[in-house]
């Protein structure tokens, strides 16, 4: 396959859509886009979430140890962005996109109640890189719309209908069709 | 929105399908399947990749301080789902599985050519979760499929075609239809 260079840059590849929330010491709350997102450890259940120390939402997280993961679906496209483009320093951004925030859990960090997933996060490690800070957050509890969910209890993910972001690309997307189930799709390969 | 709550779990949202490549020390070549890879940083490019001790994988690029992250085509589901099923050190994954390793622009871990999307990565980092390493790798090339380059020299994604992978439901899922460009969707909810 003949293929181009690009040089070293940050590349594309499906990543979730997410608004981190998160709240002050002083019990101001504030919504963040974030895409560098992912799993990272099933024992203890945990993900990462990387962005810029100057954020408001880092000294948030820092504050009060916790955070959410709110996943977007397509029809709030340009609620998610709007959250990309302006800090929460200069605007009420929940109020202006028209979202809503509900306590947690576990509390600290609110849910915003608009995504049709959340997952609660306790801050449980830091790692500096340049000027971006890679948060560890374990996570405490998952919230899933209750419509997502099947008559055998499985979860659609259509009826979640999450963005997928490609960064290098600045693109939003669908997702498209099931293509096939994981640690099953490759057996045909293994040695009868 | 009524929501159910599924516990401390791992979470699904849209994460890459790759197969990291890697060398021993002794030379011996390795794919492994990887979903949990993010970009972290963009200066310098980075991306992070968390994998568990044990594996082979994992040797390998304390060994050589290099790997590269190959994301993975819906047309080659089976292939890479094949890897994430059987260790390196049990078979020669890329010859059953029909896969061409080539070797890297800067050396150490190879390429695989039958991936659209290629991302050269030097070791950079690291953080201990449990089981779990947390790799970081700044992106020293990146390599795409002419074919998908258009007319304007701007990348088509559905040209691509990768995997979607939705870690919580074990399920691989293709890309859809082009929602919105990011960083643009949301400007209608600026202040005119």
């Amino acid at each position: 396959m003949k293929k181009r260079q690009l040089g070293p840059c940050i590349t594309f590849f499906p990543q979730p859509m997410t608004l981190i929330s998160s709240v002050s010491a002083a019990g101001d709350k504030d919504l963040m886009a974030a895409s560098w997102v992912s799993v990272v450890s099933k024992t203890p259940p945990t993900l990462s979430v990387s962005l810029q120390h100057q954020r408001q939402t880092y000294a948030n997280i820092l504050a009060t140890g916790t955070f959410t993961v709110n996943v977007m679906p397509v029809h709030l496209v340009e609620q998610a962005d709007y959250c990309g483009l302006v800090s929460g320093r200069q605007a009420d951004k929940a109020t202006i996109a028209g979202l809503h925030l509900l306590p947690a859990k576990h509390g600290g960090a609110p849910l915003l109640a608009d995504a049709p997933l959340n997952v609660e996060c306790r801050l449980s490690g830091e790692m500096a890189i340049g000027e971006y800070r890679l948060l560890l957050g374990e996570i405490l509890e998952i919230h899933v719309a209750a419509a997502a969910f099947g008559a055998d209890d499985s979860i659609d993910a259509a009826a979640i209908d999450p963005l997928v972001y490609l960064g290098g690309l600045r693109q939003y997307w669908s997702l498209g069709r099931k293509v096939a189930p994981a640690y099953q799709a490759g057996r045909r390969l293994l040695p009868q």
